[in-house]
């Protein structure tokens, strides 16, 4: 019988950089991925909303994997995104992620029919973790109904838990209902839940939670940490009230392209802007007004070494 | 300078039959894409929303098409949809479709992400376009707003055909909504326009429409064509009332289930049954209400060569 052991802490959804001729970039990836982990991030979720991940190719997000492990990032704190609309190529992602030792993977429902019912998502859900067939298998579960029209409810999980209480481990919640959140971290204590802000995060960890898998951790992990240690320090209000400001000021903009115009200004490394279509990049002039207001509103900064 | 040539009349998203392993079956798939060209359909769109395409792997898809050539089937007939929420998949089931031939391809919108502009909708189309560089393309928009939370609007419409008139050559329009098909028709003349209904055949004939793609002409494909050689014959309100009743029953129930209870009785082969999660297939008993209700209020039954 094996331990189930949770991803904990502050867990970024990392970016995906892209070359000049539109593929991935692999050394800047692998370069983001190190100094996160360097900067707080307990644990890394590549391919997720904040990744570009649905904008990815099957083969360039198993390479991309790959590369990390290449580099000697510990698959024990990765918690890959595998999931797809279709099952045959969720399988596929989750089972190559799984062989590498990935430390759980966050799997969306398939998000292109809406007109199914919950047993036909649990059906979905149990023949990937049957044909998965691992007992290593760690599944967090991917609830963002703002993009996928497809929610994550309590009977879902009710019914998965029942049947799959060992590869069942969590779920990352991106719906910014944070009353509902705390519903399901009380209904299922055995599960990790995971806010998808620091916004959330003292808040979730006082009902239990595992910490948050933010966007904004690719470019304030080291803060969120802080906060994270910190929780039940005499800093903590203050600590929650500066991350929480500093989200608020990057979500006025376009959440992906802002990050990396962030990330391409302070490693002074323009191929940083490059989005994937159906995403566009900030332009020059929107990067500096972008950067600009928030040194002055916020005296936001990013430290990244080898600054320009 | 190539002509640019369309397929019109009564085109068939064709069903996706499954075998017990819950893999593609490829010779019943063949068979009956074999029966709707006899029975009526002038062209086949293979990999659509009625076809479980989102739920299939790429390499599903590739090696179904692949199949169907193999059997002898004309690519000039077919119109496979190679839309998935990623560029580069797309691109690469696009490029794959031109490479043998294929008479066009159906090209959803990029689905997950939706809090993009028209300006990034068209970068994604137009880096599709540029990245197969083929003048072979012959390029029809998805137009599934239900399903994809992405519109195609007139807005995006003029700016791809301003740019690549010779590769952008129609629009299925799946919305329901036939003032707004009417409309993009009266505007974009040159574009071939398919509503996804039969039941919208007759009026879309009278503006200009190439014909239609229809779930329902997977067990009705006689009977619309008859419909669309008639569209001007004194039997065109009588045969446009049938199809449209038919297309009504079999709607009442969920699409893909119900036409593939149809198939699996009237071809006496359960196997027909089964659908991919997160859709349910019909139980036995479903299905023998449905079809009972069918033959009683409709007098249907389907005309399929060994009839048990």
């Amino acid at each position: 019988m094996q331990e189930t052991t949770h991803l904990s802490g502050v867990i970024a959804p990392v970016l995906t950089p892209f070359a000049e001729d539109g593929g991935p970039d692999s050394d800047r990836f692998i370069e983001h991925c190190e100094w996160l982990l360097d900067d707080g991030c307990t644990a890394l979720a590549p391919f997720g909303t904040t990744s570009e991940a649905p904008s990815l190719g099957l083969d360039e997000r198993m390479e991309l994997l790959e590369d990390l492990l290449d580099a000697g990032i510990n698959p024990a704190r990765l918690m890959p995104g595998t999931g797809t609309p279709s099952l045959a190529d969720t399988i596929m992602l989750t089972q190559h992620a799984v062989d590498l030792g990935c430390g759980g993977v966050l799997v969306l429902p398939p998000y292109f029919y809406k007109d199914f019912t919950t047993e036909g998502l649990f059906r979905y859900y149990a023949e990937l973790i049957e044909e998965v067939g691992d007992h290593r298998l760690r599944l967090y579960l991917y609830h963002i109904p703002q993009m996928t029209g497809v929610p994550i409810t309590a009977d879902l999980i009710d019914r998965l838990v029942s049947e799959f209480h060992e590869e069942v481990a969590g779920l990352k919640d991106s719906s910014g209902d944070m009353e509902d959140t705390i519903a399901l971290m009380e209904a299922f204590p055995d599960l990790a839940f995971y806010p998808a802000s620091e916004a959330f995060l003292l808040q979730g960890l006082k009902h239990g939670a595992a910490g948050c898998i933010s966007a904004t951790a690719n470019v304030q992990a080291g803060a969120i940490r802080a906060l994270y240690d910190g929780a039940e320090s005499g800093d903590a209000q203050k600590l929650h009230e500066r991350v929480s400001a500093v989200r608020a000021a990057v979500l006025k903009s376009p959440t992906i392209p802002g990050l990396k115009a962030l990330i391409a200004h302070y490693r002074n490394d323009p191929q940083w802007l490059i989005v994937r279509p159906p995403l566009l990049a900030m332009d020059a002039s929107e990067q500096a007004r972008f950067v600009q207001d928030m040194r002055r509103d916020l005296d936001f900064t990013l430290d990244i070494p080898d600054i320009a």
